[in-house]
């Protein structure tokens, strides 16, 4: 299940990577983390990846990525502002007719060198251009959270389904050899049976208070489908289970600058097979972890999900793993599951589940009352 | 306040200490949680302390810590076991009309040897041992929680009162200078404001299965009691209030074990400035560490609450402080307060402010609902 950890070799020489692999000490057996290499053929053609959404996150993280990326290539970009056009246009060598504004955006339909489109939009506006790009037979992979209702979430899943497309999210830790070799250590159970697990995602928004992701209107929610999201993941993930019932309590420290979403949050899951979870997000707060207590160890991450410079240790020694390009890692593992027709690991499904888990979550923090999680679509 | 860092001096040479700040790499201003030396003067003599309860933490702990102390020393011992009589007697010079056992202790009151008592018994003995040393005319420090009720506390800190002798709380936190530190950290605003602070403290019990620990007549509370104690104090102790408000779950994922107490318990806490803090503790499942989130910068301590090792960093890097001995620490700390006629800055007070906590904690677990913590004792 865990087998993209190979990948990096393609993100990094062989050498450098033995030097790490060399130089780690107390290292768990990493080649545990790497099953057999999937990707064993040369693609005829590099998929071309559209993204919609020029905004920080496509700037900073996806198009350098895409640049790494041995399956898909940055092909087009979708934007409302003119004056990025010529920018992207020039940096990455991004032809007219890839351009598309968000009025125009439908023809993509007829444009053959687009394959796939990445959704980074405001949260409000993934099931629109998730739909849209569905029906103009593109292959989408959305941003977290999925989209701002459950209600959402099928609809886009259904125009994936009708269209003959796949949808993929973009949950960029499932590509991160630490994020990997906890999932290891927890679904196997070289520890032995999870306890207890506890982890935590949030920032702190000290200015830029106009930002979209502080209106209910385009976020949705607030720290919770943004870094709550990855909270919820690292226990799900660690665990291999779904949780039966959470319960969730939700703070304001400054509500004059959090009205319309929210800030901290805090909840906690029970899972089928015994094991306890404390999690925690906030928009008010610097925090990531990912800590897991089981009857014969421990293991955790800290940080635990940015983008570089995640490090793990377990109770026998350090996690010495390889930094790597997780966003040009994911694009490659949904580019050859669509080459190669297979389901993605982390399909739209699961991007459901998780806004199941959020509306579950705000539905206990508002009542006060232990909520049991039913029906999830992943 | 905070004033007891420099103690570690008489624990260490002056070289090795300066050693040990020169070696510090980007440490916080250690001065600042240097404040003026209040034991200026040679004690007379050394106050006697008995010890009542010779378990593992007496055993382990307290005794040798009574070896380095410069204000008291171990002159007695209350026990049942009359095997423990000849060998401590013989460990530590004890003689023989300084050793009590539960029959005759209240004959202490003859003893000018005995000064302080320290009760190290099961919780729910916590009561009746501090009641009766304190009608025997000897100040009394007791281990947490300070008892299982919170009217079993009133009941404790009237009979100190009526007999005129000191009431302490065996908080060893207080006087380890990593959490001395933190609490500078957190209460000075170091960093600004804490926004977020969670704080974890458990074990995991793996065998022994019969242990009073697990008994609600002996224990009163499980995990609660014994290791959320640390996790309560911890958030208290950095953000300088005492909380408005206490969210709780309860979670059991071996409830054929833990029948009687607590097994994993979860709380929140909102504070009167604002901050909001996430705890949990468990006896079924290690965890270890306090970290706060302030608007400029973030603190931690991991581990943050053993005997030996605790580590410490900031957004501006290592707390390189000393390691010491806690519990040598306490003791000069409560004997030299009682020489000088001044109150501790551990009282009863406060260890009957976090009964009054966990009643609170088992309330809201048991309701689901938030609990208002009113009247605190400290």
């Amino acid at each position: 299940m865990l087998h993209s950890a190979k990948n990096l070799l393609t993100h990094m020489s062989r050498r450098a990577f033995n030097q790490q692999i060399g130089k780690a000490a107390g290292m768990m057996a990493l080649s545990a983390s790497l099953p057999a290499w999937p990707y064993q053929e040369k693609p005829e053609k590099k998929l071309g990846v559209a993204l919609v959404g020029l905004g920080g996150y496509s700037t900073g993280q996806l198009a350098p990525a895409l640049q790494q990326t041995q399956y898909c290539k940055l092909a087009g970009i979708v934007t409302g502002t003119p004056a990025k056009e010529k920018i992207w246009s020039e940096q990455y060598g991004i032809p007219h007719k890839n351009i598309y504004n968000y009025e125009n955006f439908d023809t993509i339909a007829d444009n053959p060198a687009i394959d796939i489109v990445y959704v980074v939009l405001p949260n409000a506006m993934h099931a629109e251009y998730t739909i849209r790009a569905a029906q103009a037979g593109k292959h989408v992979i959305c941003e977290k959270p999925m989209a701002i209702s459950v209600q959402e979430c099928e609809e886009m899943m259904a125009a994936c389904r009708e269209a003959g497309v796949k949808l993929s999210m973009g949950y960029r830790l499932h590509f991160e050899p630490h994020n990997q070799e906890v999932m290891r250590l927890g679904q196997q159970k070289v520890f032995g049976n999870l306890t207890f697990v506890t982890c935590e995602a949030g920032y702190q928004i000290k200015d830029n208070w106009d930002q979209w992701r502080l209106k209910k209107a385009l976020a949705g929610t607030g720290a919770l489908g943004n870094m709550g999201v990855y909270a919820i993941q690292g226990a799900i993930n660690v665990v291999g289970e779904n949780p039966l019932y959470v319960t969730a309590q939700e703070f304001k420290t400054k509500p004059e600058k959090f009205k319309e979403v929210d800030e901290t949050v805090t909840l906690q899951f029970e899972f089928p097979g015994g094991t306890v979870a404390n999690l925690q997000t906030s928009h008010n707060a610097r925090m990531n972890r990912l800590y897991a207590a089981a009857d014969n160890g421990w293991f955790e991450l800290v940080p635990y999900s940015p983008y570089q410079g995640i490090q793990g240790k377990s109770s026998e020694g350090a996690l010495a793993l390889p930094q790597v390009n997780q966003q040009a890692l994911q694009m490659d593992d949904f580019a050859y599951y669509i080459l190669h027709d297979k389901p993605t690991r982390v399909p739209g499904e699961m991007g459901m589940r998780d806004v199941q888990i959020i509306e579950a979550v705000l539905q206990s923090a508002a009542t006060g009352k232990k909520v049991p999680l039913k029906n999830l679509a992943f």
